[in-house]
């Protein structure tokens, strides 16, 4: 306690971000990044940005960005926002819309920033459950409520939603706010943003740090309706006016015009996913049905913190929660086709894992 | 009005940025950019730089850039903190520190985004007046608050405060915190970061958008004790984890490394701005004494709104300032030589202009 800071920062509790550890060797499966490198469009756009110009402030709009994602996404600019990653679309979200007298509605489990940010802007929430397979079930959500938000896929089980249960949820819920967040969609799941011209109370928040492979660069973004745009770009004017760099704007815009580099990366994932999913059942471990670039896994007889560590000893780096309903699970990225076999190979050698 | 926003949203009014138009043969004299490239360092940094790496997350402490501030500021890395430019440290820093029951000080003609943080995260602020020749009299700071904030430089004026002034300040306000909003310090004030060793009260923000001609990449920095930086990096850590991409980090330190070049481009600027003031005064204008790499001027027959039309159509954009106390004022951007011949050879060709 300082007697400089507002009351309110003495009971904050910060999200704690996966370990970025710059150790040789590692196979770091622990934050979901992407192992393919951005589509070669990004390197291009990259080696030919003229340094000179970075004396100048990027536009504080992103315009180009804009009409690149209105363009692949069959939008208008006016449906879109852009900011820091999608961390930053979600804090700006929660300001813009969630600052009601009613709760906000979360998943029990869920992306563990939400009650983050429920915490740093004073906003009530409740928690639902998840039913006994994990999986969010949308008809849960009947609470009288100031907004909702969910991630589609859910992380970190990584189990999607059904397109239609959540057209359902738009139909039943129409007096606030729901928040899709589709961090992972590109992976498997459908997304909402079908669901942005027919809907005015919906808010589809993604990223290029999965799917795009540019969690280096920082962009997120959101569709919906142009009032709820307006929300977000009042509270960025308010806070950041230039929260997106040159190189930010310059490279999502070369990533987005390289769909095939996408699709084709994206296959690659799923199908290393699928094939490690089968190695770590044949392994006795439980893992939840993934649509996501991650496998959400526990082990029969072995405890999570004990995988964990024996992993992280074999250089392996895996994330681990340490809350009680997941505390047995690990949510293991899927990266290339060699470092799974990598992590296999170590499972297949713990003395107390029957192959 | 929308229903699905947050109450607390319809009264916001954001901040308006310059313009930032992408016009051929434009002198762009109003958003205070450096006329000169980054380093060469910093060319040399990004060019090879592995685009590759994207794919990864940055650090989200941004370590390297903060071991490279403590190294050249002669700090801690624990004293330094870092965020996506000088707007974002001084947002959160505008909640972590000032959300008091007792309202923040701040000049009553100053950087106009202090009263859009204030209002976005509803504190009470007072405005205390400058005094008649418009400069900042840190004497008259002296109501009961919640925290200080003003510009050093001030902005728009380019007027510096003394350094004892500064310090007198921190003695006699020993309860609430002190900011030093330094943008443009590099042009010929005295920084406090002196004081940041001596003083528990004192957060100095400083950028690399203007004296280091990186406004593309989004860098700002701010210095003080360890248990103020704890505030800003618990709000960091509960808003978004990854404020600065990896360009931002690399070219940080690339800048930093180069500070022959830092002090020769602000030295060209100091030689700039002193000659052009000399030539506006000679055409009849008042000139605030400046210690920016801006003019603060007015003529003595003609209204600002006036003279900014005629240059803007002219192709010369200044900015102009729609208040009452400061609307016959033009803030003119100190460019490189040949820029601030054309803006006074236009002036000079005023019908209405006496040279």
């Amino acid at each position: 306690m300082n007697k400089f800071w507002s009351p309110a920062i003495q009971s904050l509790v910060p999200y704690t971000p996966g370990e970025q550890p710059r150790i040789d060797g590692l196979t770091k499966l622990n934050t979901n990044e992407n192992p393919y490198p951005p589509s070669p469009a990004v390197e291009h756009a990259i080696k030919h940005f003229s340094v000179e110009r970075l004396r100048l402030y990027p536009d504080p709009d992103a315009g180009r960005l804009k009409d690149a994602l209105a363009s692949e996404y069959k939008l208008n600019r006016e449906q879109i926002f852009v900011g820091n990653g999608s961390d930053e679309v979600l804090a700006l979200a929660f300001m813009a819309f969630f600052r009601q007298t009613r709760p906000l509605l979360m998943p029990e489990i869920s992306y563990s920033f939400y009650d983050v940010y429920a915490n740093l802007f004073e906003i009530d929430y409740k928690k639902i459950p998840l039913d006994e397979s994990f999986r969010v079930q949308l008809s849960d959500y009947s609470h009288e409520n100031g907004g909702i938000i969910f991630a589609n896929p859910n992380a970190p089980t990584g189990i999607a939603i059904e397109l239609a249960d959540i057209e359902a949820l738009l139909k039943r819920n129409t007096e606030s706010l729901v928040l899709v967040d589709e961090a992972y969609v590109d992976f498997g799941a459908e997304s909402a943003t079908s669901l942005v011209n027919k809907y005015p109370n919906v808010l589809v928040v993604q990223t290029f740090s999965k799917s795009r492979s540019l969690a280096g660069l920082r962009i997120g973004y959101a569709f919906g309706h142009p009032e709820l745009i307006e929300a977000l770009e009042r509270v960025k004017n308010s806070f950041n006016s230039y929260p997106l760099d040159m190189f930010a704007i310059e490279a999502g815009c070369a990533s987005l015009s390289d769909r095939a580099y996408l699709n084709k990366t994206c296959q690659q994932i799923i199908a290393t996913r699928e094939r490690s999913a089968e190695a770590l059942e044949a392994l006795n471990f439980v893992v939840c049905p993934s649509s996501t670039n991650f496998l959400f896994a526990h082990h029969r007889t072995l405890t999570g913190a004990e995988l964990m560590t024996y992993l992280r000893e074999r250089k392996i780096l895996v994330r681990h929660f340490n809350k009680p309903e997941i505390a047995n699970y690990l949510r293991i990225t899927v990266g290339t086709d060699e470092e799974m076999e990598r992590l296999i190979a170590a499972l297949k050698a713990h003395p107390n894992i029957a192959s």
